[in-house]
């Protein structure tokens, strides 16, 4: 698949709300996924699809998802660019809003080898 | 200033129609500006201030911009993104249409020294 192709495949799919078998299917083995902060200053790195899948997981255990949208592909070189939007609540604080941060993905033989979240920290 | 600093000094700035006063002020004398594509074929790259000022002035002469929206800044690291939208007439075809894009930063120095811009071509 080309960069476009993989991108708008990854975006039909979250759409659907299979984010699993994006990773699954879309994401090369040793991808790395790098997010724009952490918590408690740890690591903003992380390698494998298992690790994605973990950090969605533990993501969803904190935040209830109401709504979520994506907007792209937006494709440049070997990369692609996705906003994504959530309405979601904060389970601890029972706080609900928007979250809003654009993803960019790197494509590699067809395979997503490095996601990027930009987002206020 | 910080990475975040001109992101949101950028979105402030074209948001009020400065786009030459942002580039005099916020980039890097040599920054190199990457298009997704360029017409029939031609570089996608280009360096300095100058050539991208050059670029927005030739976008103007084919395209009458009616509003622009900027969404942003999205901090990563050294970098931020910033989503752009445009509801503009091609002057040529009279076409009307709405152009969104997002745009990468690099900043170095609290300069930008690298903007990319991706879109479908």
């Amino acid at each position: 698949m080309t960069t476009l192709e993989v991108g708008k495949k990854l975006v039909e799919l979250v759409r659907a709300g299979k984010n699993a078998e994006a990773m699954e299917t879309l994401y090369d083995p040793n991808i790395i996924s790098v997010e724009a902060g952490a918590p408690a200053g740890g690591p903003t790195e992380s390698k494998g699809v298992a690790a994605c899948m973990e950090k969605g997981t533990e993501w969803s255990a904190h935040h209830e998802v109401h709504s979520a949208k994506a907007d792209g592909p937006y494709p440049h070189g070997d990369r692609f660019a996705v906003l994504f939007s959530y309405d979601i609540t904060q389970r601890d604080s029972k706080r609900r809003f928007t979250m809003n941060e654009v993803a960019v993905y790197t494509v590699k033989n067809g395979k997503i080898v490095r996601e990027e979240f930009f987002y206020t920290i």
